[in-house]
């Protein structure tokens, strides 16, 4: 193997390392040395990739970001309605979340009040969540009961309560809990007419 | 002032100090040294009260726990629907989470991986809305579609949500963010009969 490549994957095997170390205790308690040991490589070669913790918590941050990224970029059925890309989203997400250390790691670095908020992945969906909004509203495709606010508040609020509490019991973030959820917003949420379209459970995309 | 009752009240500030110090920094950066400082108190009187600052998140969390508990034990107006009750208790939560530190950082020691599972205050939270939408289901009070399930994910969800979120931006806590998420959700929730008298801003109870 190259020497850079060798670099380049020791740099991402220490990414992932801090990920699982700051997801399981924290920023402010995860050691440097928990860190290293867990990728296999000195304390020395931490420190030539990253000059310090919060370097490292940097870089996580930075990858979860173009994985959320990755996420809320994918594109849905052609013909598909906003909604049911925000639904499909929202199940990308919480997937992901469930799945990827670094995102989850990422999402509570975030909102580490020990850390400054720098990536802020949880304002990053939020106006994600209110441009796809905005362009169901465009479409005609909201209750016209429904204030695009609250749409906005209750899928932000809901996601976010649901990364955090999967932090400590994986069920919030399956499937199912999404799904649940959803089949009691869309009603209030989505016009007459697109409702039966819409699935609650996603289209696997 | 007699000597019991300085005690006693030297302990009450230590919490609010404390409480609002952890709510600040976070528990495993917050120094006893800020918190006695902030209390007007020397570092041997703290310790006089508590062993540790572990001790003192503890007591924190107890005196949390007995808050979250008169929020949740408020009487709603006589004949008022259980619906209803979740929508004022559910406001009044928020309502306290704005305004009361020690609540507030309870709830964020609840959740603190660098603390042992305790108090647990948003398990507490989540078994009182299970109850209530228990007795709504007995009542006869769900929309048929409804599944208890989802109504208790999606408050629960929400609501941790909006605590979290709060915590950088207080807007998340205030009435007119919940009532939006509310008026979204009742429609689903509620059976047809009983969705007309049922006030999402809730009864000011």
């Amino acid at each position: 193997m190259a020497k850079q490549e060798r670099a380049v994957r020791t740099r991402e095997t220490l990414i992932r390392c801090a990920a699982e170390t700051f997801d399981r205790e924290g920023f402010t308690v995860a050691s440097l040395t928990t860190i290293s040991t867990q990728a296999g490589v000195s304390n020395g070669a931490l420190h030539f990739h990253f000059a310090s913790k919060a370097a490292l918590a940097d870089a996580v941050e930075d990858v979860a970001l173009l994985r959320l990224r990755a996420v809320t970029g994918k594109a849905s059925p052609d013909g598909s309605s906003h909604l049911q890309h925000l639904v499909d989203v929202t199940h990308g997400l919480t997937r992901e979340l469930l799945g990827d250390t670094v995102l989850r790691a990422g999402f509570k670095l975030s909102g580490d009040p020990a850390r400054p908020c720098r990536t802020d992945l949880r304002g990053y969906w939020q106006g994600w969540v209110e441009q796809v909004v905005a362009r169901a509203v465009a479409e005609g495709e909201l209750h016209p009961e429904a204030a695009p606010e609250g749409a906005v508040t209750a899928v932000v609020g809901a996601t976010v309560g649901f990364e955090v509490l999967g932090a400590q019991d994986a069920s919030w973030l399956e499937p199912r809990t999404v799904t649940r959820f959803l089949e009691l917003l869309l009603p209030s949420l989505a016009a007459q007419e697109l409702r039966k379209e819409i699935r609650a459970e996603g289209t696997g995309q």
